[in-house]
């Protein structure tokens, strides 16, 4: 792996024509009633491994909630393993979701636990014990987004606190576009990312003038709200934004024995619709 | 489990005689010969175990990084699993050090990682995401830990920007005081408690003023510089904080085969000076 993140991040969009990314965050009860049992890791696995053969061709881009892993422990974290290993054979660029983030060498484990255990191109953190926590994160080939404005009622406490001239959010975004400076791909965009939620668009514009370079993940799309209207904002010419939907894909109304189809189908109009927002 | 996790933890530190705490920060190169060996997880589980029987009896309270275990994978968290277990035995209060943090039900699943899967007793927490996102972690019995003011000499960039009156750092320490209110112990302190590094002497008076009901976790001492002098102004009337040290115990100079008495001499002295700074 020697392509710059950025770059292979861009190349998995080109490949499947849409900048959507499929999270796979399984509920065990909310999975369909053909994989749930008494085994749930288990249960967990093979919805997972169905849900990769059905959005696979409508994204390009997959990303695991290491959370719905954990609970069950290292059994959990197993099945973790497995998943992000057959996204990978499949030729998805897969996204770990687990919100990481610690000083010095122990930021340097969490990062051996994303790349080296988990395998994932990429992984969520945390900022907020200061940029240089990110730094241990950052290789070549891979990438990683900072979280910076999240999609939850309840961040503005936080996120839209009075920070300097602007909020806090602003203020984090600023480290991170000077941080992300240090490893800019042939794409003209910088390895490190940031989550930008789609529930907030009078952010959005705010957020791409201070991180003219970062790539934008982008959750919050269907049932948490965000639509193609709020994610239209996130793009700079068609480009520079993943957008991704968990729920709205995994648990499509009105599906019954074929749940797979299901899921194909909803990948299929979840993909269609960002590429429409991508477009301007 | 009934009793409220602030009273527990004050409990765990009466019966120790100390406000120490010993941080299972396990990193295999720094590990004894004796206990070193090809499998990675394997030497971890034995070292932990010996560290454990080691500072029992000296201190209380340990806590696990869970990072160290997790860079492992499933194996490694199969380690973390039975070394928390074997500490519950042994009756040590037991702080997963996992500064987890994620919006509603993800935050659910980290809470059943922390408590259901690992059996912790408290966890530590990250609340940039906003003080509701803290919410699911907290359980009758337990007790949660959310950074307000880390060690590391990066983390002034986000923690101590302006904001308001203030610091970012300043603006957390009211929320998390605020969001605490809701579960008060016997003890007077509240089950959701705040790290606040030892690092930072400066900062240590104002953040007691802002939490008074919080007990602070602070790490720091020893190879981080945190001194007796240090972590004096963090205690009121001698309670209200447990003091962690990682490195200066684990992995003590001069110490040849016996590895783990020379730990648990580093540990009972350890306890010592800790108890002098909460004496005042």
């Amino acid at each position: 792996m020697t392509a710059h993140g950025g770059d292979r991040l861009c190349e998995a969009i080109d490949r499947a024509g849409s900048p959507a990314c499929v999270g796979l965050d399984p509920v065990l009860d909310r999975l369909p009633g053909a994989v749930r049992g008494a085994d749930a890791p288990g249960s967990l696995e093979a919805f997972c491994m169905g849900v990769l053969d059905a959005v696979h061709g409508a994204v390009g881009v997959v990303k695991p909630q290491s959370a719905c892993f954990e609970r069950y422990g290292s059994a959990g974290v197993a099945v973790l393993e497995r998943v992000c290993a057959r996204a990978k054979e499949l030729g998805f660029f897969v996204i770990l979701d687990a919100k990481r983030g610690d000083i010095g060498v122990t930021a340097e484990h969490y990062a051996a636990f994303a790349f080296d255990a988990m395998g994932a191109d990429a992984v969520t953190v945390n900022p907020y014990m200061g940029f240089d926590t990110i730094e241990p994160f950052r290789r070549d080939g891979r990438a990683v987004f900072a979280l910076v404005r999240t999609s939850n009622a309840g961040s503005d406490a936080v996120q839209s606190a009075p920070a300097g001239a602007g909020t806090v959010a602003e203020a984090v975004a600023r480290g991170v576009a000077s941080a992300g400076e240090s490893s800019m791909g042939a794409r003209a965009w910088s390895d490190l990312g940031a989550v930008v939620a789609a529930t907030k668009p009078a952010d959005a514009a705010r957020m791409r003038e201070l991180m003219p370079k970062q790539i934008f993940l982008v959750p919050g799309f269907g049932a948490q709200g965000g639509t193609v209207e709020t994610v239209r904002e996130l793009f700079t010419d068609g480009a520079g934004a993943v957008v991704n939907a968990s729920r709205s894909v995994l648990y499509p109304e009105g599906v019954g024995a074929d749940w797979a189809g299901g899921i194909a189908s909803a990948a299929e109009a979840f993909a269609e619709q960002v590429g429409v927002a991508a477009r301007g």
